[in-house]
């Protein structure tokens, strides 16, 4: 089973890594770091992670699962036609295409979403009707073999579903047994239906304050 | 905050990133990959996530906190004196001592846990007792400034829980709504007490012969 990551500066390094380290359990795994330009990507933060991406998209022309991580980075990566032209030609002959938080919105730009149910990160949910797409606070939407994530560390339950789906559920079980993956956050505050209105403004604000701010640095 | 994660060759990917992406929302977060040798560390599977570990033990003395993943490469790196050393040097003067996973058998080759309660993988818990500790099935251990997590992804908890201890409740909660991190696994086989015994001793044995060959890989 062949796998490629998509990796572009400011990627979220969660949204990447989640579904890398479920998915490569798959028996049989191949994985690939592909990217526009191969070399070492950073994640949004300040202080990021730098993960190399060793493949070109010409190394990869057909993998048979495609995962999409989200980012701030995601508009420029939108913007790069080489990126684009990839997934849609990629899309044509893979297994699985997903994406993991915004993740979504590039897919979205490739028309891989027009006329799907999709998830993303809340707080970017209306973005995807720019393309064509009718978001959902689902955590996981499958459409077809179209699969999209909700934010960050949702790309952990897709990955262990789409195990299931390919290998069947005891190895999905197995596998979620490996990284004891028995969440027990200590609030209740994963979703902007259970955290206190309080907590969704003040993430609403931040977050759309350092958007705007990347915004303003790519402008310039 | 200075927070330094401990890199190495055969480290378990998400161990890192779980708790990188939420303590480096930290305000005022700053993150080092430190390792005994800088360069580029790969986890331990076949087809690798390299990131970049850029700073070297001496860059990075005394951090406020402290990170050690596990992985397969755990037994390996417990027997560089340079991470011992670095290790007991920085457990002096830390806020948060912590591990992830088997990233806990590091901690106890340095000492750190004697007399001390502890988390780790589920398969690694007597192990913990070569160190004079004492394993529980907890997610995550406090004891005192020493924070351990059991495996792989019970990392994005305990940062949840630090960033509560560091910054208040409320900050926790905005994190969490940030990743999106409302769990929904589509199985419930996270822990060997909550999977189907079957499945438990299916992964013993599989994580038990992949052990078994890094060994003899290294014996070699």
């Amino acid at each position: 089973v062949q796998i490629a990551i998509l990796m572009f500066d400011g990627y979220t390094a969660l949204d990447a890594i989640g579904p890398y380290d479920v998915l490569s359990r798959l028996p049989g795994a191949e994985v690939r770091w592909v990217a526009a330009d191969p070399g070492i990507k950073s994640t949004e933060q300040a202080w990021p992670v730098k993960i190399v991406a060793e493949h070109s998209f010409a190394d990869v022309p057909s993998p048979e699962i495609l995962v999409v991580p989200g980012g701030f980075g995601v508009d420029q990566a939108a913007e790069d036609e080489r990126v684009i032209e990839w997934l849609q030609k990629a899309h044509e002959t893979s297994r699985w295409t997903t994406s993991v938080c915004t993740g979504s919105i590039i897919l979205g730009a490739a028309g891989i979403l027009q006329g799907k149910r999709a998830a993303t990160h809340w707080l970017w949910r209306e973005r995807l009707r720019d393309f064509g797409a009718e978001p959902t606070g689902e955590r996981v939407v499958r459409e077809g073999k179209i699969v999209t994530a909700a934010g960050v560390s949702s790309g952990i339950d897709m990955a262990l579903q789409l195990i299931a789906d390919e290998a069947g559920p005891e190895l999905a079980q197995a596998v979620q047994l490996s990284i004891e993956y028995d969440p027990q956050p200590p609030f209740d505050a994963g979703s902007p239906e259970k955290a206190p209105p309080e907590i969704v403004e003040a993430t609403r604000r931040a977050v759309g304050s350092r958007a705007a701010q990347r915004d303003a640095s790519r402008a310039r």
